[in-house]
């Protein structure tokens, strides 16, 4: 053995080693790979698409993003179509209770088309939130940003809507649908609002 | 060797070994992984966050969770905003045609918004399903049920809302958006309908 | 030892070995299953959900499908519900501005609802996406199926909603929830669109 070491394991000692490796690897390794299955990144990454506009769309993005990032968890939030607008320094959300019977208090249409009902709906959700010790859509996501939450503006849409960027809130990335979804492939929870 | 068997293998041995292993591990280790991936617990499980309350989108929610949870895979069902109307013992869903355009027989905006017409959508819509004997949503949701999917009502919008614990349907669970995305963590499949 | 190489390593030999396989064995395993980690099949695999089949929300699975198989991933998108238009031979889809104030230039509900709004919200759109040199709608769709993905009509829903097969686009395959939501399971990236 020892005259020829660099050429290969003498017969006896690469059967114990064989041996050895059928025996232990298998339960070696089902237990590292369920401990990297517990350490799995992409369980620890939250990738969320921002596609509406509206007050009442305006909370799950917010809620869900500051949730996962008091989670430990790495979140962005790519804000696309009328999402943009949650982007906006000075957002002005309204929720429109027209062709939405599962608001709260469900309307006929033919009321919910007069002018005022949708400043109605609106100063009535913002106070429904209010009442019950909910932060408002601008302090959640104040809560975001303050958390480490990412957010990223779809360059596309943004120049196709005709949003201007001094209009828009500070600290925000620029992206594209690509840079996202490679970023998306890395989590297990994406998700689209 | 022999001399010290307690220190270490000697350098030749050792070396001879290493390449031994080298050789035969990746091989072994690639099918295993391969292996455990499959049993990939994340793959086994499902989470999905209802948020609209009218009855089209009342099937989606319960359709995918009952078929998940048919596969064999651990399924919740996240019920927050508009979303917490599924949940009531009767609910009293309805369809709105109104701005929806993509329905089946759209019509103008202007007929839409008149009384009537949407009670006539929901009628329309729950006949085509039952035509083609597919279970009403009561009925999904007992499927559900029965298959052990775990439905959450989401305690924070539940209060906001205004929704009363006597008027839901019985077996919920009430937890936070925290509890919720820990699980959707875990999960590959994380949708938001 | 080799006096009897085919039963066993001496003891103390054996001893050695097994030492230094343990202490090899863990740091080379982990190394391979990070690797296969980042070689995750989940995480090149995205499927969406299409279920809305206005204008405006056929850009979003046609974008973000051709963009994932641009990335190289295994890519499918499921259409059900309204969705379905999508895959029409010529869909004539329209965006309709009622009850959507977060539209670029949102207008009252009261004028929204009169006739000719709603082809004037369409022309409107897809104009803005035009002259900014985004594909159309028909175009994006053909890119995904010049890219690999595959569409899938949701067999329940095109048959409770009196779709024809001869009005579809070719190409298409045609499937339930189940076989769609067992994909998913394998798929980091899940959309609900």
């Amino acid at each position: 053995m020892a005259a020829d070491p660099l050429t290969a394991l003498p017969p006896d000692l690469r059967e114990a080693v064989d041996r050895y490796l059928d025996e232990r690897l298998e339960e070696k390794v089902r237990e590292l790979v369920r401990r990297q299955f517990e350490d799995d990144p992409a369980a620890n990454s939250c990738r969320i698409i921002a596609s509406k506009g509206t007050l009442d769309w305006a909370y799950p993005p917010f809620i869900l993003a500051s949730t996962a990032a008091a989670l430990g968890m790495d979140t962005a939030v790519f804000f696309t179509f009328y999402g943009l607008n949650l982007l906006k320094k000075d957002p002005k959300l309204v929720v429109d209770p027209i062709g939405n019977p599962a608001m709260p208090m469900p309307m006929p249409n033919i009321i919910t088309v007069l002018p005022g009902m949708r400043d109605a709906a609106t100063w009535m959700m913002g106070g429904m939130f209010k009442k019950h010790g909910v932060a408002s859509v601008l302090e959640l996501r104040e809560m975001c940003v303050e958390s480490g939450v990412r957010l990223i503006a779809c360059q596309m849409t943004f120049d196709v809507m005709g949003f201007k960027q001094e209009e828009m809130m500070d600290g925000l990335e620029y992206a594209g649908a690509a840079a996202f979804m490679t970023e998306a492939a890395r989590s297990h929870t994406t998700l689209f609002i």
